[in-house]
């Protein structure tokens, strides 16, 4: 049986204007790929009835199994995506009534969300009924509604719109596509097709670029696929695949190979773990972050951080659900007054190490840890940019500290990039150093999850 | 005069297995409006001659009058952009001396650098003959290579390719091809094309949704279409075009015209600020967080944050150049046993307000504001989610605060989305409390910027 194929479109004049960085595109081929879907295109369009029912029209005539859209659905009149896909299947628009209920319970949870708070939540009741709102409800006839559990328009799913392709339509609002393609297009995508999918592990790691890891891995991953064909593992790995994605700060190394099994899979960690080392912190689709505040809460340790380069140490902990069971709190001493009255460092270690310093990492740290009464602290103060560079640390210069009841660790970074890169590589880089203190007394691991 | 159209097609397996988001069809397209060039599409393609080929030649038969590509010039076997480009427009590849020239120049200066590193530049000197390397220099015939300035593959410039249709290759590294289009491309396409450029205007608003919004603008822009119908306006106007793009809380409201000036357009803004109404926070490019960095910087007046919602507040004020100006310091107090100790939070006032309650963020914003001897202080505190909801006090709930020496406001607010949404939100939604506080005191305007 042949490989169902997948086509992406995106709609908007803003995509096509470059107002903004076309992201739905990127995530719906990561499903698609973790789906089994060989995705053969993507496209953005326009606003325009034309423009998007002559990109679906050229899906089917490439073959596609599903074509898969975003954005266009929403009230206002420059959202034209339903009445396009309509006409590019031949087929009226008219109002839907399973969608008429997906568009009243989103203001009916926007209303209860009011009432709740204690708030006025009949203005959004009557907001559902407005005729902007109800035009969402507008489907091309034969089509199923697909519930929103994040804003307001209904997903549009058309079985066999085109020559046997099936068009599926989500919103633009990446909060809202995200949602609807994991709890109602996907379940519907493995019912309809059927689906394999090639096996596939990440291992991530942070604080070393891709040129450098690759080397080690490579000799590896070729001795693996050695030994499968000599017989001493699964054949299949003979075929073993290595990519390398490179975001800001950490690489993610996948192995991929297909009619292997996860499991077979999971056999490669050991020869992984040794040949990636120090930068190694784990395994799988989780970042960093989560796994400190895990790792925390089931150790029952508590944590406080001071953050001098921009609270981002801050807001990568607390972005975590269940941050609460770990971190007691934070603080940004900013103004060099603020470090002074606030964590205690000393006018002359200012005036000697400067406030960026391993010395006032350190500082920082240690009275966060006493004042928050918290069992760890991590600390962090560096040179964000553009301006703020003197001799000898120039912009991108970052001193990370962690103190625990055992010691205390510091780390110089010279990082490189505009002042948002050196804010986020840095609080991940303090992370990874709090991470490493962690595994050195055997509280952490390097854990598949 | 027909404006010219634009079409872009990016190509590389890696867009289309979700493994990067695709920055380059943003750049561009942002080049295209700037430029004046109408663009239809973009398309992303995988590394097969065929499907690269095949996009281009849509890409005529759609009326592009140019099309623009990125990816596939590499030394790799995998790179084919040249050999498609050559196929869809019946032409062979022939090594091209002058973009010879351009791969040498670039192993030079390579080498260059490492002489002056005091490593070995000679292998660089020796790669540049390569015939990974040479292969790059092969164009499609009677086509203009395209210098380089950063990496080793040159453009390629196909004038009338098919049918009329110029084609218009550069290298997939971001950093390639932004240089080498707004060094080479951008010159040529001006000194080949008609090119004009329409007005537009971006009006920024927060905390109240697109279709909120729209009634009193449509209405508002209708009158002035008509206003230019009858003469009293100038006559470009009648084709004034809205749009509205919704992000996280924000909504932006842009108008358009063409053949108006930029003064023309500017002589709206009392109009759209009387229809926008108290969202409306700014005109032009910068969002919420530099304008109130600038304008406290600009009055003289300090701030300090306590947020107990995770951060976010913070971030979005150290994210600008220059925070550091009006910013003293921020405080997270992220336990119930730090909002006591360290912001005066009563025992009494938890037990009776909770720590989601107006009186906390009061309480908050006022030990901050003290204790960082700030003249203003804006506090912020909530429940993010997943859990912690109580009777009452549902996910979202979240209680903001501003106080300064004249007094004090606060605000709550009833949000809905995941963990990061609220967080995002509440921030952005305290900050414009803020704003507003500081425009009712006279301290802020909405300005162009």
């Amino acid at each position: 049986m042949q490989r169902p194929l997948a086509y992406i479109i995106t709609v908007g004049d803003e995509l096509l204007r470059g107002d903004i960085v076309d992201t739905n595109s990127a995530f719906l081929a990561t499903r698609c790929r973790a789906l089994g879907l060989e995705l053969v295109r993507t496209v953005s369009v326009r606003d325009r009835i034309a423009e998007i029912a002559g990109a679906v029209c050229e899906a089917a005539t490439h073959g596609a199994t599903v074509c898969l859209l975003s954005g266009g659905l929403g009230p206002t009149t420059d959202d034209v995506t339903a009445v396009a896909v309509a006409q590019a299947s031949g087929r009226a628009v008219a109002l839907d009534p399973a969608a008429a209920q997906i568009v009243a319970a989103a203001f009916e949870r926007f209303a209860a969300a009011a009432d709740g708070a204690g708030l006025v939540g009949q203005r959004a009741r009557t907001l559902a009924t407005s005729p902007e709102n109800q035009k969402q409800a507008l489907l091309p006839t034969g089509s199923v509604a697909l519930a929103n559990s994040r804003g307001t328009a209904p997903g549009i799913w058309v079985s066999g719109a085109i020559g046997g392709m099936d068009v599926v339509c989500m919103p633009g609002v990446p909060g809202e596509l995200r949602a609807m393609m994991i709890d109602e297009v996907e379940p519907r995508l493995r019912e309809r097709f059927d689906l394999t999918v090639s096996a596939r592990r990440i291992y991530r790691t942070l604080g070393r670029g891709e040129s450098q890891l690759a080397p080690a891995v490579e000799r590896r991953v070729e001795a693996i696929r050695e030994e499968a064909r000599a017989g001493q593992r699964p054949a299949a790995l003979a075929d073993l695949v290595i990519r390398y994605r490179a975001a800001i700060s950490e690489v993610r190394v996948t192995l991929e190979a297909e009619r292997v099994t996860d499991a077979e899979l999971a056999t490669l960690d050991a020869a992984m773990i040794e040949s990636l080392g120090a930068p190694l912190y784990g395994i799988g689709e989780d970042g960093l972050a989560p796994r400190v505040v895990d790792t925390l809460a089931a150790r029952g340790l508590t944590i406080a951080v001071a953050d001098s380069l921009g609270g981002r140490l801050i807001t990568l902990l607390t972005a975590c659900p269940g941050a609460s069971a770990c971190l007691v709190g934070g603080l940004v001493p900013y103004a060099d007054a603020v470090k002074v009255a606030q964590v205690g460092v000393s006018a002359a270690t200012l005036a000697e190490h400067g406030a960026v310093s391993a010395e006032v990492a350190a500082t920082m740290a240690r009275a966060v840890r006493a004042s928050f009464h918290a069992d760890l602290a991590v600390a962090i103060t560096g040179i964000a940019g553009p301006s703020g560079a003197r001799e000898g640390k120039p912009v991108g210069t970052v001193d990370v500290a962690v103190v625990d009841a055992a010691g205390e660790v510091t780390r110089r970074l010279a990082l490189v990039g505009v002042r948002e890169e050196i804010q986020h590589v840095g609080a991940l880089r303090a992370l990874k150093l709090l991470w490493d203190r962690l595994r050195d007394r055997g509280l952490a691991v390097v854990a598949a999850r």
